[in-house]
């Protein structure tokens, strides 16, 4: 999916709400687990009829799939064919290699597993990004600054009269274009986000952190939307984990409503 | 497998050999391709037969198998399965991410696929390294200085008097111990490559970048091993491309064999 067809949807549905689907076996409803060959996939399908209306993008964590083994790997794929075509797919990955290896996770999220945009480790530099980028209508989701204790040990490193996080970001934009190159940015306080908005006004963000990590929608568009949008903000377990009865999609609705409800008053 | 079996197998064999299966579907030898159902295993196995007596440790490069989708999963899985238990397995797989999320990976080539170690990336700090530490007898192995040209980007940016692969060594060595902390240090130059050891006596160093990338055994065992060895050197395309015929087998045995016969001269 390119550029101008991610603000077309984002506009059509006043929404920059990108649903992530952390799917966690030992979480999922109980009924799901007797009555299905492939409980995951069937999680996975009631949310997402359940909130596509609503969402514009679908975050799938793969490491929740790959801890199932080959079966985790079959509903990764089964999951990524349901969702509608004109709804942006993440392979939330984090991957990061350098040369003919990062060609491979290239192809293995754009090509084997036919996802928008992968999320990609900046730490082997330049060589570990580009192989992801120029690929027509993919785009690589490179981390900036993360929203978690740990971002403190490297991110907020200081180099010169800047931080690494600032470093990486400036450079990586350097290597790619606004149209195939996003970044994480775990920033859900209004004032950095600001700050790095300034710095890189035309890129597309990808923020988590909103929900059970802290942050609010209303803070998250105020500080980083630009003309286009500029933005996706990921939810994970506040929707998908709304409720865990055998009206758990009902609830995913209803939250992931709640969220787009304070979007549109964006748009 | 813990580092006291690790390092007998080293002194046993007389090598710090670790055989990369960067195991590329276009490049083995084609009478693999048409006559078998699982033509990359197929290969491994060979290859695994030819270099066991030579190698302490396999290396997994799960991106190979990974952009072959389902099938590569399991020409992994046989392959895991395949090599000895006395011989240290390594999923050359770079996850980084946090909390639930590197649980889950941690889980996966742990448990799931029962690798002795990972390699991990430490962009997010400690919440993304420590869930991997304290596994009995599991190993993360952490990236901290690469080789590629790309290593220059951010690796190499000054923090104070030091660069920023220096502060990562030293901090993620804090969080863990020398018996579940390794580091990938892909520092060829041997001058480096002693400093390096001089901050860490007792870790154990996985250096990559001997052979098709330019280091050689020499420098490299005199910089970098210690009293326990504290090595393992990888070799991925010089061994397992060493022939693409028939004899691919032999061929990759005797490309081994000299690697092998260089490291020897340390025991």
């Amino acid at each position: 999916m390119n550029r101008s067809q991610l603000v077309s949807k984002i506009r059509q549905k006043k929404s920059v709400l990108c649903v992530g689907l952390d799917t966690d076996i030992e979480k999922i409803p109980r009924h799901l687990i007797t009555g299905s060959e492939d409980p995951v996939f069937e999680f996975n399908k009631a949310i997402v009829d359940a909130t596509k209306e609503l969402a514009v993008a679908y975050k799938i964590n793969t490491a929740f799939y790959e801890a199932q083994g080959i079966n985790g790997w079959k509903s990764l794929e089964r999951t990524l064919a349901y969702i509608p075509k004109d709804i942006f797919t993440i392979a939330d990955a984090k991957r990061g290699d350098i040369g003919n290896t990062a060609d491979q996770y290239a192809k293995t999220f754009f090509y084997t597993f036919p996802f928008d945009a992968v999320t990609v480790a900046p730490y082997m530099g330049r060589d570990s990004v580009s192989p992801f980028l120029g690929h027509e209508d993919k785009w690589a989701i490179v981390l900036g600054l993360t929203s978690n204790a740990g971002s403190q040990d490297f991110q907020m490193q200081p180099i010169g009269d800047k931080r690494l996080y600032q470093v990486v970001l400036e450079t990586v934009a350097g290597w790619g274009g606004a149209d195939d190159t996003m970044f994480v940015i775990g920033a859900t306080r209004g004032e950095q986000l600001a700050d790095i908005r300034k710095s890189l006004p035309n890129h597309f963000f990808l923020v988590p952190g909103v929900g059970a990590q802290g942050g609010d929608v209303n803070t998250v568009c105020k500080a980083a939307l630009n003309s286009d949008a500029g933005l996706l903000i990921n939810v994970s377990r506040n929707i998908i984990y709304a409720g865990n009865g055998a009206d758990f999609a009902e609830q995913a609705h209803a939250e992931a409503r709640k969220f787009q409800m304070e979007m549109a008053l964006f748009f």
